[in-house]
């Protein structure tokens, strides 16, 4: 694929008919199939069910459901294009209640809105404008992230990573830790990957090796279940992943995709380093720990894997999206401005200095 | 279901005529469907393709292919007898590697039919009752086992369990893991499971729930990657799970389903106590831990669910069906001859003096 193609989620802006298209990340590896949102709502249907994913892809869907809605208004008064877009705002919120991109996202539009000093057109315009500028910042701020922490790999190293911290985890091209790998591959650095297969939506086993596999990086695909076995056996030598929310006031506990805390403390076992690698807008600097939403999903997730039933009926399970690894375990976080080295506690705010 | 239906396998004792008929365990939780084995080659498929699996199980199994071998025998002399016999051995043995159950039950049968003096026809018939009584005495040990690890868990308690060491992974009836859960039940105490679902071949999932289920135990299927969030939870006050092979010579490191080990290093962290459920027959008195070999698996178990293609083609993975777990992370081994304390690794040897 192209780097053009390697683009998650797009904004095409044709006024009143503009629309936003996104991989339908559902259904590879098997298929590239596109989804074409001609409304926030279907876009907020997209967010929810997955088609998007990854924390920094559904900040930047997040600001294009904002620019969505912005060019469908009909609004001829400022307050009332406010309206709108506050409706929007709202139904994007409660799509994926733990990722912090998505609060990130809507704010920054919702900034950009309030200082853009003109007509409602010009507003809409600057909206559209801002979202646009987002995706291009995130692929640029992945690279960066990709440089910083491509230092961290060795020539040889097998690197294990759980769900897709990808180019399809972000607006494109790089992706936060696959972009990490990506980065240390490209310059020439022998690096193998153990992906975890990533239940219950299989976005290790499906993304993640899709990605790598285009990418002639060496990877092989295991259960979830295996990562301790893997750890014993010496087989990995570092840890990466991505993250969907870092909560500073508590010192940085990781909100990432399920099955990272249990990764994290079988790493710790082992003194296998565990990265994580996010972007800046990650980061909650508001919220404290107790108040993150841990989203909880569908139980058919768990029920059913594709149209094989595999739990009985009436058979009740739980099924978080997110676990939270607390920054003892980290041994360093990746950001655009640079590592944030443990102990994670006592460094985390110093990147907001920079 | 009866006490009678609850039974994995049986031997139909009809000379040259005689089958082996066991429950499919690969179609459950779907359907109940019996698998009829009129060779041992048919019963070694079984084995290996894991129709029938569990330690327990596939010891009885194993016993009852001999048994097999025996009756459809066309030796005269008890020396031919022998041969055919040790040909079904080899064949057993190289089914499932790790399972020390399968190892154990093929010795039992030969050394039973080696002290029997008679005529062709009575080792044969020896063989048979040793096999059938086999399978009677498992019940009992499971049984005796349940009674003994009762004691551990408390009325409200909530058990982890990965994998199935139910009924279904025994003889019959009770099971080991789950025996303990369900003799605990029986005595009255409210006692709660969230059951790992166990990729890949999802025996939590399939066969623990339906188990518990069936028994009205009050239960929970998490993804296996949930298990280090749960306990972070306190969700979890107890784990058991059971074994495939436990080395004395290491001090009593336990290999079972893969995933187990991951759960246990979970546990250690949260301090919660792990307890292994095994009847003498899984100790391996002989080996070295470095000796056990850990069957590897078909790729297929991961890369599909059903018909359900999950990984890109031609991207590897790596199966291996057991992890080790070492003494220290265990809190307790149930046997049939009482509970192993910690430190396991100094009293393990104890359980032989009884």
């Amino acid at each position: 694929m192209s780097v053009e193609d390697r683009k998650t989620i797009r904004f095409v802006d044709e006024g009143k008919n503009s629309l936003v298209m996104l991989i339908n990340q559902r259904k590879l590896p098997n298929k590239i199939e596109y989804v074409k949102c001609y409304t926030p709502e279907r876009l907020a249907k997209s967010i929810k069910s997955m088609e998007i994913r990854g924390a920094p892809a559904i900040g930047v869907a997040a600001a294009m459901a904002l620019a969505l809605a912005a060019s469908l208004s009909d609004a001829e008064k400022e307050e009332d294009l406010y309206v709108d877009i506050e409706r929007t705002a709202a139904l994007i919120r409660s799509t994926r209640p733990t990722a912090n991109n998505l609060f990130w996202a809507v704010e920054r539009i919702i900034s950009k809105a309030r200082e853009t000093l003109g007509s409602v057109e010009q507003i809409r315009n600057a909206i559209v404008d801002e979202a646009i500028l987002m995706a291009e910042e995130d692929i640029e701020v992945n690279r960066t992230m990709g440089e910083y922490g491509a230092s961290l790999l060795n020539d040889g190293d097998t690197v294990g990573t759980i769900c897709n911290a990808g180019w399809l985890a972000t607006a494109g091209v790089y992706g936060t830790a696959l972009g990490v790998i990506k980065v240390a591959h490209e310059l020439g650095k022998k690096i193998s990957v153990i992906a975890m297969e990533t239940r219950p939506l299989l976005q290790g086993a499906r993304l993640s090796a899709f990605e790598l596999k285009q990418d002639d990086i060496d990877l092989r695909v295991i259960t979830d279940s295996m990562i301790g076995y893997c750890l014993y056996k010496g087989m990995i030598d570092k840890f990466i992943c991505g993250a969907d929310r870092i909560v500073t006031s508590s010192g940085g506990h990781v909100l990432n995709k399920i099955g990272t805390y249990t990764a994290a403390l079988a790493a710790d076992r082992h003194r296998v380093p565990f990265y994580v690698a996010s972007p800046i807008s990650t980061f909650d600097f508001k919220n404290r720990l107790d108040d993150v939403i841990v989203e909880e999903r569908n139980p058919l997730e768990i029920e059913k894997i594709g149209e094989y039933k595999i739990t009985p009926t009436g058979v009740p399970v739980f099924n978080p999206a997110f676990d939270i690894t607390s920054p003892e375990l980290i041994r360093g976080i990746i950001t655009e401005k640079g590592i944030i080295e443990a102990p994670i506690k006592d460094n985390i705010l110093q990147i907001l200095q920079k």
